[in-house]
């Protein structure tokens, strides 16, 4: 298409595979892992799409290529590469492709591509697919937590210097958002999850409800809920994702929700029903 | 369970049909609706609950609560009490149940619930699935707009007053968050999202890209990327999510996506492959 040679067009699927269970993998994902060529992603998540391709039988006709954390760029590099050599590519992220994952490093590698490649990768077939985020398995799994206005935080700091985040959890805090925040401890960083407690006290009131949701959706899964007077650092790692309720946050029976309403009288039936 | 009879136990599931495409549904909920007895919905969703039935052969054993739009407290009911009777329910919702859908309905009518009723819904089995939400499906189609923090905001003012979000939308522009708006225009409310346009250009550059998704995945679907200076007030229907990128936000190609660092100096290979 590119250069009017005869090769086969190559296409770029950039797919999600939601949190971890094969069964919130959408069908969508599953075809285009069972017609690709080529899966390229972080080792665990190229092993949950074997899973996939395995249990359609379609498993060996792919080349596998799977790297470690932290190489996105040149995972996305090589993706591109393949697609514009005429494969049909899937690169696979975990939960959804567009939140803090692999579908932001394709682009900024396209965008930035040698220019030998420009033309070719900036004019391939791409397609983003999406899949069930961490946040949102996460606030299933509670209730409804996030059943309102909420924002999405990434606290890694390698990817913005602490003070961007600072800014952030404070102007969150001040407009009432619930929060939702990925990536909030590792073991290179352990202080920026003390850092955000102690933000977050300064700035929410101690009964506020935080989800504490680990490896959700597989045989690690673990919830813990509580106020954030009851929070500690140790309550996240890595595979976590912590919800952030907002103040009208609340509990019924063992769930954790949010109500709809914000502001007007208690009485939600009124407005809800209204014609 | 509760009250020691032999009444067969009741379940109550809240899923999510995702933005419109079956190949969109995940297995999860699939196979949710087709053990259902009965499905509770909004009219078009419970048709769409009936299109994955029907493709599975199930759907001539499923009782149907279709109902209108703004019933959600009545529908939410409805169902508790199909629950408490010893029925296998399926509420649905489109997108994701917990993001501006029935989730938080089937809760705060679960704590309003009448004294006679209290016990028996506060101790149902309810397990809520999640769906690929609307602003994910359009940030999917569009690239990856929301591939750094982002917010999430509803401009139905039924649901809470005008002030409240204009205080969100000024918060989260000082906090350069990518954003994303829920029903942004109705007929009945047709002034809403000239004063969000209003808004974010007292807060946001001429030159901020803005996506305009309506009906992703639907036969329906139209996308339309323009900045802030071209947008338009009738470019947004009830259909439509609106996107609105950060101050880094920009174009490749066809794509409109977020950079993942914010902050640091440009070339992002660096921090993206250090050690």
């Amino acid at each position: 298409m590119v250069n009017g040679s005869t090769a086969p067009a190559g296409r770029l699927t950039i797919a999600g595979l939601g949190p971890g269970a094969l069964a919130q993998i959408t069908p969508e994902v599953a075809a285009a892992l069972q017609s690709a060529t080529d899966v390229v992603g972080y080792l665990p998540y190229v092993a949950r799409a074997r899973a996939v391709c395995g249990a359609a039988g379609a498993e060996s006709a792919v080349a596998w290529h799977a790297s470690d954390n932290r190489v996105e760029l040149d995972r996305a590099r090589q993706a591109l590469a393949l697609a514009a050599q005429g494969r049909q590519v899937v690169v696979v992220s975990s939960g959804d492709p567009g939140v803090f994952a692999m579908a932001s490093a394709v682009f900024e590698a396209m965008e930035n591509a040698e220019p030998a490649d420009a033309v070719a990768w900036q004019t391939l077939d791409v397609q983003v697919l999406p899949g069930i985020t961490a946040m949102l398995a996460a606030s299933a799994r509670a209730g409804a937590p996030l059943g309102h206005d909420f924002c999405c935080i990434n606290l890694s700091d390698n990817l913005k210097p602490w003070p961007v985040i600072e800014k952030r959890v404070r102007l969150a805090a001040e407009a009432d958002f619930a929060m939702a925040f990925y990536n909030p401890r590792s073991r290179s960083r352990p202080e920026g999850f003390v850092r955000l407690l102690d933000l977050l006290r300064a700035h929410c009131e101690p009964a506020r409800l935080l989800v504490f949701a680990r490896a959700v959706s597989t045989p690690d899964e673990q919830l813990t809920v509580c106020t954030l007077a009851e929070a500690a650092p140790e309550m996240a790692d890595m595979r976590t994702v912590v919800l952030v309720g907002n103040s009208a946050t609340r509990r019924v029976g063992r769930f954790t929700y949010t109500p709809r309403f914000y502001g007007l009288p208690a009485d939600g039936a009124s407005p809800g029903n209204a014609p």
